[in-house]
């Protein structure tokens, strides 16, 4: 009999889970379901870029994902799962007691934001992630070192401290911080004590600044410096980090009857969705994998004789085993990238919105505006466009994080159209995908081929060609269009020693690629001589800030 | 009995007849008559730049509109009329035979459109103008000097020279080359020779090269080592040059009895509507008049001590006498002001034209969205926008010319909306005229405050407030809407001998003016500012070409 694992995939608005065959790769069933509180807003507040989560949302999409996922299987698969895995946005923290039970979760903190998952888009704690960085600046260790050199309001600490200054009950039953990717395997394997909790090398490598370098966290000396707040806590978190290849546990007697599934299922580590998701898009060494979207999270592995002990520059991480186990995983990323098109569509919008009397109508043609922005745009021949721009609407994330930086449009002539601007916008976005490959071979990172997984790659096949181009490489796109939820399918099947090691399962499991994007090589030359313009603009808008 | 005086303003579409008390300043009946052979769009091919207008035009809308300006005036007004004047657009050359007759007036030639005037925007001649600066680079006179440092595709000489070179029966049949606003005084005082035609020194000071340093015109040598085709034009053309004060005659009977007038009627001077319309507008000396519509027309007006024998780096044009004689005009302006505006509604109607089933609407829609985002720019908190722009989309005519430049928009964010881009324009319009401004002033030319004619001083307070703020001067906006033909009206007055000089009917008959605008103290030290970011964008825009 076939054995079979299910990837869960916790994302900013919904839950995946997938039911994989183990041997085969093939998805047998799928499930999405949507966390209830978030879709009513609760708990969040837009305009001041808070955003929780609570955890019986997390809990609740558990359940009936599974459970639904089942039914849609053939019959007699849930007896034959056995493993299951979770990846999750990041860093999206909570705090926790000595239980290792999320504070929303005890009784007087059920409606308390503070006591929920602070979800990875929260900005809260921006002045919190300008403290640590002036700290880190003074520090004889640089515990940034390995998180590209600047600490980001998005990240585990900032967070944290945020919250310990705000909220006067959480602080008083506050005993430890656990990463969403952490809780779900623990909460599913019955763990009683905090300490207990395995964790997550992705999520605290990337994240909370650990590395064995300085023996894990960053000192006591140095967190009690941040904020004397945060006193305790280093020694009340955890010593050891782990890879998601390795079981965590197998299932409680009462998770299996709630899920629908026997004890025996062996319950994976867990990670960040974008790496798990690089496992599920088949990565290799030298393969620059990336998640196109609003933003694009970009991953590589260096096996550790090719990285050596080097540091690379101006990346945002650089973390061993959080990709795959044996191997140096690496990420970069551009903060903008579908989002840049978003901007752009939502300034044609102004006529619509202002000027047509139905505000049914204007919603109905703004989402053509895109669409139709693609057909033209690709009428526009070669060289009839002066334009140039740079992609930094929402600063820069790689290479050197600089959030400062803003996007700028040049070379407008009175000629140039909305397809025009909406062409060099494409353009820029590549260009700064560029950017970042030529930061990793100029750190001695081979790059030699691109994968596309997200969005955009599966739906915007002339962002996709323009971006072969830019890069002057081939990029295949996987067929799968939950590379995240496979990934997690594979470390399932690892961890429940169907496979020795993450590659072996990848090789067994993976979905293949639907197309390749070959780069026009006369587009690629005359790019070449149009990313030095952007990079001169780049120059720009680096001095004006 | 009052005495009344016509001012003619011909325009790119039309002309403008006005009929003025010429005591007072009063208009007494306008008339506004459309080109016919141009609105039908004949002798045209805008795909080629290329913009001819036929003589017949011109006669057809003097007949009409004069005539029916007179019907509209009261009774007995014909009978006061002493004076008449025209300004035209310019540079507007026509070649001509020996009787001083446009080429398309003659049998044979009446559908040649080189043998028609070819009107100022014309550009098809830039392969010519090229030739003539690249030969003035290397002569030892600089004929230059007084235009600004680069002779322009739409002047006198490059588009005598491509039709010379394009239509050999133009060419069998040229004896001269007369400007729009020589030729109509000529036709009217009944001119049988070329060279008895009055030529003007505004037309000939600013677009033809003509000055006194180097004995008018260009020397032949030039002339032919350009092209030996305009071997001998220079020795049929002219010596002298005269300022439009000067009448040229009276109305012939001919012309006396077609317009409805007394054979006694003086015929003044011609000129370019701009240098009329600054005269209209009240120019004196230190006071910046400026015609705001799709561009600007900046003219001073600086006494010969103040300037002496100075040549004022960067502007457009320096002549003895062109705007108030006795004076030196001094022309200035920008490539793209209302233009730059244009250039965004018509990005913004991308939705509308592509998405709307409906073409009218469409329109209807179009001509909403400047209003609608003058509406919302205005709301706009001071510090809110992180927006800077150039306003070169039609390169930079002044300071220091340069058809190359184009445009930027720099500090773009996801939040930027179009009303933050279009309030960011009009601000990149406000800092050009700046620029120019200081341009002056650096060159040692005193600015006290500035005088706006033209669609948009008139018509939009957003950007006149805005244009104050950034100058930290005060602009007036004239009351009269037809400053040009006012101005005519003053020159016909003071042709006519009711007034020893212009400046004497100037104070006599303007129209005083119709709003001032006070520039608010803290947005003009806010601006002041942020002009320091326009010139930083523009160092980018420089070095990009």
């Amino acid at each position: 009999m076939d054995k079979y694992v299910i990837g869960l995939d916790y994302g900013t608005d919904s839950v995946r889970a997938v039911i994989v065959n183990a041997r085969t790769g093939e998805t047998v069933a799928t499930s999405v379901k949507y966390y209830p509180r978030w879709m009513e807003g609760k708990y969040c507040l837009p305009s001041a870029n808070r955003y929780r989560q609570h955890p019986l949302d997390y809990i609740e999409v558990l359940e009936t994902s599974v459970r639904e996922a089942l039914s849609l299987a053939p019959a007699g698969t849930a007896g034959n799962v056995v493993g299951i895995a979770f990846d999750t946005t990041g860093s999206t923290p909570v705090f926790i007691d000595e239980t290792g039970t999320p504070l929303a979760l005890l009784p007087g903190f059920e409606e308390n934001p503070d006591a929920m998952f602070v979800l990875w888009k929260d900005h809260t704690a921006v002045a919190e992630a300008a403290e640590i960085n002036k700290l880190c600046s003074t520090w004889d260790i640089d515990y940034t070192a390995y998180v590209g050199g600047i600490y980001s309001s998005e990240w585990f600490w900032a967070k944290a401290l945020h919250i310990l200054r705000n909220s006067s009950s959480v602080r008083e039953k506050a005993h430890s911080i656990v990463e969403h990717c952490e809780w779900m395997p623990a909460l599913l394997t019955g763990v009683k004590k905090s300490s207990d909790i395995v964790r997550s090398r992705c999520a605290q490598g990337h994240k909370a600044m650990w590395h064995p370098r300085w023996g894990g966290l960053p000192g006591e000396d140095f967190l009690v410096a941040l904020d004397p707040l945060l006193a305790g806590f280093r020694d009340r978190l955890f010593e050891e980090t782990h890879t998601a290849d390795k079981p965590v546990g197998t299932l409680t007697p009462e998770w299996a009857e709630r899920l629908g599934l026997g004890t025996g299922v062996v319950v994976a580590g867990g990670a960040f969705d974008c790496h798990m998701g690089a496992v599920g898009a088949n990565i290799t060494p030298n393969t620059f994998v990336r998640v196109i979207g609003t933003s694009t999270c970009d991953i590589m592995v260096a096996p550790y004789d090719e990285i050596g002990s080097s540091l690379i520059r101006g990346i945002c991480g650089q973390v061993d085993g959080s990709v795959i186990p044996g191997m140096i995983g690496l990420e970069a990323g551009q903060s903008g990238f579908g989002d840049v098109y978003a901007w752009f569509r939502q300034v044609l919008e102004f006529p619509l919105r202002q000027l047509l009397p139905d505000g049914e109508q204007a919603d109905v043609l703004s989402e053509k505006i895109i669409p139709a922005l693609t057909a033209e745009a690709g009428k526009i021949p070669v060289g009839e466009c002066t334009l140039i721009a740079t992609d930094w609407m929402n600063g820069r994330r790689t290479p050197d994080a600089n959030q400062l930086l803003k996007g700028a449009i040049a070379g407008i002539t009175l000629g140039t159209s909305a397809p025009h601007i909406f062409k060099a916008l494409v353009e820029a976005t590549a260009f700064g995908s560029r950017a970042i490959v030529e930061r990793f071979r100029s750190e001695g990172i081979r790059i030699d081929h691109v994968i596309g997984i997200g969005g955009i790659a599966l739906k915007s096949p002339f962002v996709m060609q323009i971006l072969s181009d830019v890069l002057d490489m081939p990029i295949e796109v996987c067929r799968t269009d939950q590379a995240c939820a496979l990934g997690a399918a594979m470390f399932a099947a690892t961890a429940a020693g169907l496979y020795t090691k993450v590659e072996e399962a990848q090789r067994a499991m993976n979905s293949g690629f639907a197309k390749t994007y070959h780069p026009r090589k006369e587009m690629a030359r005359a790019y070449d001589k149009e990313y030095r313009r952007y990079l001169e603009l780049g120059r720009y808008c680096e001095g004006s800030i």
